[in-house]
């Protein structure tokens, strides 16, 4: 029977976007978690977040049409959450722990939408896209304009491709994926979750991604850190928090002291609203080695870190060795492993440290963008850049990153210069980023 | 919008069958071609095909459901032409040549419906398919039967399979044909078709298969032998003749030496029906050496051979010294190699006989049925099997094949012995029968 739904492909062919963000609940889950406390403890703090390209050779606005994108910014925006949404925040359990959300939190959210967006074009090609407004509204802006634009960017690079050829692009993506996962089911341990929200090639191929961890490796799966996924297809959203929250805090201090002391100042309001399960440690904003050595004793108690730019075995012996220093076993303490992982990376890893701490692996670009070999022709069109959307200022004053990669820092130079001279840069190894 | 089609949705739950067979045009093109001649020539003759599996590990009846087996031939059965596959068949060009059928042929073929079977179930855990009654209507049996049995084959291995292992199957299925049409791309001046309808996982499949072809290789992909293909994809339908010509015009006669000018009579019947591009040989019913060695030398005028039992390279040089003795130029020659090919054949035979002799490969069981390593688990229920259905019996008198691999042979071993008698055995060499 060739049937037809003519009203299907009527739709089709009249639809006037085909949205890259659905719902707001399709960022990462920890950008909600710190939006509580962003919420409860920075009500009135500006914040801008700024798109920064590092990838330079793509240039970003010679690929994606500048109407095309305003069209998914604005559609964006017209994101609310639904009562549904609404309800499932309030009334599931996250991490164990039951109305993680304050009412107040969830009643506010309840009206929530994404701010006003600058965009611009630069002299060198890409896209200058800024979001000015309070901390609390411009933050969730991170992963939805990053999603959105590598979409756009995967769309471009497809619409030249006939019907054949995309069914061989994705048969053959499909076909490498799930080589992976029957890579990974040879660790009988392993705990690894789905981080690659902000990096997929597109929301279905995260979605089809996620279904194909969830279907062939079990167990081992323990959850995405995108929220709508975790909603629709019954897993744990997961995450805790990231840079932001010490680049902010630091940026509003007024003296060297007051600096050095932000990021540990940022743990403690943490340890206040959520403590539990969400005790993770994210110790490199301004270098892995400052951080420990000017660390509390009481940073050892927290469950786990989370090394986000230091290679993964050497950034995870330097913190079993700084456990054992502070005189605490290992084996109680958690690593999740979260910068630029592949399976070769994640076994590596998995067997240098097995037996010795626990651990967990957050896939990100690796799993949901890898079309490397999967095109019918040479192309670097679906290769991953490294795109991030960093927050730059926080109430005037400029925010930093370092990182334990130079290549990874943000800031403006002077700044830099002074986050340099404070925090140092023992360690500090350059490796180009590649996702 | 996740919309649902109810009506479809309900259609497809509440469906009698899924037909494997949906058109007498789901055949190959060879049996039409020999049908006109056996319509013409040999209207009055009975002639009995039987379904042999050689692959007598797989177990069919035990693997197949025979109410499901019945169901797809009883479905096979109500198949007549329609008015539109009628003029197809009319007035469409086959190899240059207007008007191959004859209106009086065509007119017969408008009431044609496949006669009926016999099933049984042997103690060995085959099932016992036998078409009794006219050549003229038994032949026709040859194509779906397999198609049928292979597929029902294929459904059994999957039905156990989720939807998910599904698409990873068929994904890794067409990530490794597309990397096949990648190789093939190679060769400059290949001309390849697809063979594979016999031996097909599925019909939706070998579809997909000669579309990949089409996409991929563009003008070296001359065609399909299935009709149905063919005319539905703008293909050329391509095929020529089979060993049941000779096979039967052998059982028919009734003295030795009637026996041996057999195969040569049949070849004249044939010249005289179509002539023209029509004119390949297919040589090794009872052996290719006493084929050549007994052949008039007329046959040397022939377009070419068609190779179907010796390895590819041996048996097509074996032609060439033959059409030199004849003082033949094989570069004016054609070799047709469709016995077992896999791309690795492919390219060793295409450079072994490059600028020598005209080439061209029917492409079968490794095009349209190669799961090797696309389960999600290790299993061998997708494996081809070598299924044949072969005449067996013509007007009471046993049919015999040789071939030039006795692992190939078919008869009664007392008619075999007879045979090998009167053409010998040299060169006949034993090899696996893979597919």
């Amino acid at each position: 029977m060739a049937r037809t739904d003519i009203a299907r492909r009527v739709y089709n062919h009249t639809w006037k976007v085909d949205p890259i963000i659905r719902s707001l609940l399709d960022t990462d889950f920890y950008k909600l978690l710190m939006l509580q406390m962003i919420w409860a403890l920075y009500p009135d703090v500006d914040a801008t977040f700024s798109l920064i390209n590092r990838t330079k050779k793509v240039r970003l606005a010679e690929v994606i049409d500048e109407g095309e994108l305003r069209e998914q910014l604005d559609h964006a925006r017209t994101r609310t959450l639904s009562k549904k949404e609404l309800i499932w925040l309030a009334g599931n359990t996250f991490y164990g722990r039951k109305q993680i959300f304050q009412p107040d939190f969830i009643a506010w959210l309840a009206d929530f939408q994404l701010p006003d967006y600058e965009l611009a074009r630069s002299s060198d090609g890409q896209y200058e896209l800024t979001f000015h407004g309070k901390w609390k509204e411009t933050t969730l802006w991170e992963i939805p304009a990053l999603a959105i634009i590598n979409e756009l960017r995967s769309r471009a690079a497809l619409k030249a491709m006939g019907p054949f050829a995309l069914d061989v692009l994705y048969a053959r993506a499909k076909a490498k994926t799930w080589d992976k996962v029957e890579r990974l089911r040879t660790l009988p341990d392993l705990r690894i979750s789905d981080f690659g929200t902000r990096r997929r090639h597109s929301f279905l191929w995260q979605r089809w991604c996620v279904e194909a961890l969830k279907e062939g490796i079990g167990e081992a799966f323990t959850g995405t850190s995108n929220v709508l996924l975790a909603m629709d297809t019954d897993l744990e959203a997961l995450g805790t928090n990231a840079h932001e929250l010490p680049m902010v805090a630091s940026a509003l201090t007024t003296s060297d002291e007051a600096l050095k002391a932000a990021p540990y100042k940022v743990l403690q309001d943490w340890n206040t609203l959520y403590g539990g399960n969400l005790l993770i440690v994210l110790p490199d904003a301004y270098g892995t080695a400052a951080f420990l050595r000017n660390a509390p004793d009481w940073v050892a108690d927290w469950t786990g870190f989370r090394p986000d730019s230091a290679p993964p075995i050497e950034g995870g012996e330097k913190i079993l060795t700084w456990w054992k220093e502070h005189g605490r076993d290992p084996r109680e303490k958690l690593l999740i492993f979260s910068d630029g992982l592949d399976v070769d990376t994640i076994i590596d890893t998995y067997k240098h440290f097995e037996g010795r701490v626990r651990m967990s692996f957050g896939w990100g670009t690796n799993l949901t963008n890898d079309f490397e070999g999967c095109l019918p022709v040479d192309s670097d069109r679906l290769d991953p850049i490294s795109l991030v959307c960093k927050v730059t200022e926080a109430n005037g004053r400029p925010a930093v990153k370092l990182s334990d990669n130079p290549n990874k820092a943000t800031g403006e130079p002077s700044e830099i210069a002074r986050y340099i001279k404070l925090f140092g840069t023992e360690d500090h190894a350059a490796k180009a980023v590649k996702v």
